[in-house]
């Protein structure tokens, strides 16, 4: 049982939190014997298209494809307009791979405090199944009459039948198999008159073939505000590629922090390696000072073990997260301790080690 | 001092919340000698959509035009389409009208208790301008291969040079003349990479006409997710049509519900009326049960009372309001009380009429 892991660190806090996710990987092989990682690691990001005016080979996408996963740490920095480190970067190989579920769970951890009043653990669980290759962000558009008082600007939404159909069919089989009772469906069919009515089509559609989960369509400003207001209500949500990626950062606040949210961008058919990140960005704010939150980063390891196979370590990792907060001893600032990301991830990696 | 306004009650509990924004312009009337009110009621909803066809006559916008000003309660309804029922009435008259900038206060009042932990009216306090014309709800795109494998919906957010800068310029107009320090703008340059990169530049290119009011831009997700963790931060936000749509859901949950948020549809040139209305829907669920919170719709006559030109007696109702909810006697459900829609304006009036 042998992986080959792509390592992807990137710009910012990503080579910092990048580093506690590998112990955790040996931690694992410590634990598990027989599994074994071999970790390659590639320099693209910001620095490089400074450097070179790319952000990876163009044969990039070529040497990636043959791992078995991809680990990915953040990417942006100042000096670099953010379309471009996104869209020469990781944009492309969530399209070029077909990772066209971005899977993001939604879980208030034990210990941590939801900036929501009343609510505990037991109320924020959820997880949101997020289109990631089509609709919003199509990289398509144009633009006319440039520099003059009548330029105007067309931004594409493309929605296929092909793109909606799978993401909509992965989204009430999950439900389906984790013995969810209901799906919630992100959709703006009121005002996007064109898209969302067809969104809305595919997911009556398909509901036919899950009689027992029955769906709920919420307008996406209203599903934001319930977010917010009941999130005890949700158990599945699936959205567009960009509803998916605000009702998650949204989630990941009410959850307690965006340095704890991780995500997968999975390959369902396996005919590409997914991809696991933080849902957080590089943070240079906080960058070079060792005080990144780690977590996100491990619980994206965890996402990664379960999808190679090994749900059993996703949970020890799980486990050890939520014991090392409870413990409290080297939380990061954003928890509310001193600690650093170094120090807090060894926390965790002893809990793991102990087998917990 | 003599006003024409149509009113448009709409559909579920937008008549009901209506009746008590008579009542309240009634009120002023008795307030302010001098000042009076001529309401002309409009039945276009979806009921009259269900017998004719249509949401309103063919002429209706050449009816509401000589109006000084349009009192709106809610629309949609189970049985009508809602990108029927909205684009048919409430779209078409924003843009007809060049009511361009929507104005969302995002306020928590006295009295009622944010769903976030921790936070005050201190705390909470801040307006969202937002896109009203263009963008995302441009009424444009297409569909081809119907009903194929190939089927393939493109929605196009259209942004002009001339729709971006009105609202960019109103936005840092407004920081400065109500001598705010800053001004928050939404964007998504690194995703959707025509439209928000131009958006933002515009952005940059009128901020040299303030050079004492900073700007910030924010990506959507990481926006949302702050009107969570630190809504203190915001004074002044400006969003396009689609993010401000989000934003102000959002942030009227955050602010304690979305019984109490009013909104503005303003035609700064005063060129055409604007119009005033909530920002809940129609509320099926609790229709007829005479349940509903006026706040939004008495909040919303306010705002009217403010564009035409009576600041002092906007402030007697906002003052009115807060009165009524710390004494707490009618309150509605939504609030925690056992009150009705009927009892809780009263409730309002009586305090106007104190001359609070
Ligand atoms: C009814 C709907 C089209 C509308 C919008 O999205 O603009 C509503 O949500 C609002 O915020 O006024
Ligand atoms: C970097 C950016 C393009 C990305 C996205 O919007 O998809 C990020 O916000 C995310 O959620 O993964």
């Amino acid at each position: 049982n042998y992986f080959n892991i792509a390592s992807i660190p990137g710009d910012g806090i990503g080579p910092e939190v990048m580093n506690e996710g590998y112990k955790v990987l040996k931690a694992m092989e410590n634990l598990h014997g027989g599994l074994s990682f071999k970790i390659e690691e590639f320099d693209w990001n910001c620095t490089r298209y400074i450097k070179t005016g790319t952000m990876m080979p163009d044969n990039g996408l070529d040497i990636l494809k043959d791992y078995d996963s991809i680990l990915f740490g953040a990417v942006g920095a100042p000096e670099v307009p953010d379309h471009i480190s996104v869209w020469q970067l990781i944009l492309p190989i969530r399209r070029a791979f077909q990772q066209y579920v971005n899977l993001r769970p939604i879980k208030l951890l034990k210990g941590i405090e939801s900036p929501l009043r009343n609510k505990t653990e037991k109320d924020i669980d959820f997880i949101v199944i997020r289109e990631n290759t089509e609709g919003e962000y199509s990289n398509s558009g144009g633009k006319l009459h440039e520099n003059t008082p009548h330029e105007t600007v067309i931004q594409n939404s493309v929605f296929t039948r092909f793109g909606t159909e799978r993401i909509v069919k992965y989204a009430f089989q999950y439900a389906k198999q984790k013995g969810k009772s209901k799906l919630s469906v992100a959709t703006k069919s009121n005002a996007m008159n064109y898209s969302m009515p067809f969104w809305d089509d595919i997911v009556r559609e398909i509901s036919r073939d899950y009689p027992n989960i029955p769906f709920h369509l919420y307008h996406i400003d209203a599903l934001a505000a319930f977010f917010v207001l009941k999130p005890e209500e949700f158990e599945v949500v699936v959205g567009s590629n960009l509803f998916g990626d605000i009702l998650t950062d949204l989630g990941a606040a009410v959850a307690g922090g965006i340095g704890i949210a991780p995500s997968g961008n999975i390959n369902p058919e396996g005919d590409y390696p997914s991809m696991f990140e933080p849902i957080h960005g590089s943070a240079p704010d906080i960058t070079g000072k060792g005080i990144a939150n780690p977590i996100a980063q491990i619980w994206s390891v965890g996402l990664m073990l379960e999808h190679l196979g090994y749900s059993d370590l996703a949970s020890v990792i799980m486990a050890a997260i939520e014991k090392a907060i409870e413990k409290g001893e080297a939380l990061t600032p954003d928890l509310g301790g001193n600690g650093t990301t170094d120090a807090f991830g060894d926390a965790i990696v002893s809990e793991i080690l102990k087998g917990v």
